[in-house]
């Protein structure tokens, strides 16, 4: 399997997080002792459970964006590293409930923790993740701060339910499936930037070209991660080619083919995706329909558009490494499509 | 079915929340109204999952008593009102999130939301209940009064995980048993007393009088539910006689059954409630035991007993009308056993 998809601007490969990595190393390392110590509980299974995700290797991608955020308007204080580790909870605790909802076996190339422990301890477990996350924002004491991220707990909740109503209907428009992921996805990276700006008091001006950088983020990374699922490579993604197809879930490269199709291929993705008749065959024409229709890289036009928003949110702040490391985060989102 | 117990005092059917009812009958309209317009939302799905157990007749007595413990202290703001949804939503949340955990078909006697629904919505919805109970905390602004909360929905969450894992332990040891509850129901109950004279502004013993009066009101409120599962009547109940026993629930009287009884006995319980084959036939005979071993009446006595502690709790405070609906809350709770 594994569709190339040639980058016009052959910037592939150069773009990395490397910048942001190394400039929140130090804070990062405080951050993961955190992890581990709020992650731990008498109740033994609250841990197991916990750090077989934690420690699966996400990139850590939200709370680095936390601390960037803080640090360039010259947070100088420790509620950076508490709120950046709630970031980090809610999004554990969000995958936690996610894979119950999906049903999933694989997330990033690991078993999940349902097919381990069962899903009652994946909804638990993320409960008790969501529960510390605010009692470290509480304890951090900014009510700018807790009402940011409050609002996104509960509109990443609403975008799972739309998403969940939405499931496996084709109909779906652009419009709708991106109203889904601006709830699902973009609001945390949002939040996750915002609180930065909010805590290292800067203006008003600064703190709304955090969130619309972070909601733009978002949603060119959500854009990738659906374009990767059609064509990048299982090793990378952590998860295999063609999941979302399997699991019947309705992405946009499945909607711009599907309006671009005709009857008969309709008739095609309405077995595959909608009646669940989804097997390896079908997966390679979806793929071949894919190239045909060039949903492909016309996903990753549309990630770009958003990345380049994101990139105009951070144009008028001062140049510092934190802006150059988080605008480096774009490209690097934008063309890890492999 | 239904065992008869009777009770020493002759209280029973006096003592009612007919006072605490009244007393917070204005501020609960208000609560009222605040849980439906914060249980709304665009996505059809969550309003109707939300108000299917909202509307379902729950007694609401962890927001009154939120209410009753804010106006004793003289509180004449508008936050405690906030507060009492956040409170009610907590509990909503974690309904919710039980009802996927225990596979639960029924409650208060209605098919439950993942009957319904499925596990999907039960857990997202719980999630967004979640998120906006959080809000409206955030929008009360007390720290302390965050604090407290988040606080206990981490612990909720602890003791939900230790249940699961005690689950079907029938060795589980009564000291072992009172620490799950004291997690997943006695928090919720103390944090809600506890965030009144917070509000309130309260002074630090007045604080901790409220705190354990609540602890302790929970612990009691659960063990005569545990007692109500063998000898209730269904109708009050909501939910039918045997529901735990046939889950394999491993509750107090369970524990004093299986820790008094002979070694066949103890065969039978691990039949029963380990390996799951509890029919008509085997509850009739666990309450045979029940009877026997007089579980459900020490199980009552168990909770007369931190029945008496939160009584204690509130003694030195001044006499007020709250005070004393909060005090015949204590007897309605303990005498509720039909």
């Amino acid at each position: 399997m594994g569709v190339v998809v040639s980058l016009e601007d052959g910037k592939k490969g150069q773009a990395s997080i490397g910048p942001l990595m190394e400039l929140t190393a130090q804070d990062m390392s405080r951050v993961n002792e955190l992890i581990i110590s709020k992650a731990g509980s008498d109740v033994e299974m609250i841990p197991e459970v916990a750090n077989h995700l934690i420690s699966s290797g996400g990139k850590r991608l939200r709370p680095m964006i936390t601390l960037a955020a803080a640090r360039m308007f010259g947070y100088a204080a420790e509620g950076h590293v508490k709120l950046a580790t709630s970031v980090e909870f809610m999004h554990t605790a969000t995958l936690l409930h996610d894979d119950v909802v999906d049903e999933s076996g694989l997330r990033r190339g690991k078993k999940t923790a349902r097919m381990i422990w069962g899903n009652q301890a994946s909804v638990l477990v993320g409960d008790f993740l969501l529960g510390q996350a605010f009692r470290m924002m509480v304890e951090v004491g900014s009510i700018e701060a807790l009402d940011i991220l409050s609002t996104a707990a509960s509109i990443i909740a609403e975008g799972e339910v739309m998403q969940l109503v939405a499931a496996q209907n084709l109909e779906t428009t652009e419009d709708e499936y991106l109203a889904v992921i601006r709830a699902k996805t973009a609001a945390l990276f949002s939040a996750a930037a915002e609180v930065g700006p909010v805590i290292a008091s800067a203006s008003r001006a600064e703190r709304a070209a955090l969130r619309s950088y972070g909601t733009n983020l978002g949603l060119a990374f959500q854009l990738i991660d659906d374009a990767l699922d059609y064509g990048g490579n299982a090793k990378d993604l952590g998860k295999n080619v063609g999941d979302d197809f399997r699991e019947g879930k309705v992405t946009l490269p499945v909607i711009l083919c599907y309006r671009r199709g005709s009857a008969d291929e309709r008739q095609f993705w309405k077995a595959s995706i909608e009646e669940g008749r989804a097997d390896d065959a079908s997966l390679e024409k979806a793929v071949g329909l894919m190239s045909r229709y060039n949903a492909i890289g016309d996903t990753i036009a549309r990630a770009r558009h958003f990345g380049d928003i994101a990139r105009d949110a951070l144009a008028p702040l001062k140049e510092t490494p934190q802006k150059s490391a988080l605008l480096e985060v774009i490209d690097f989102c934008v063309n890890r499509v492999s």
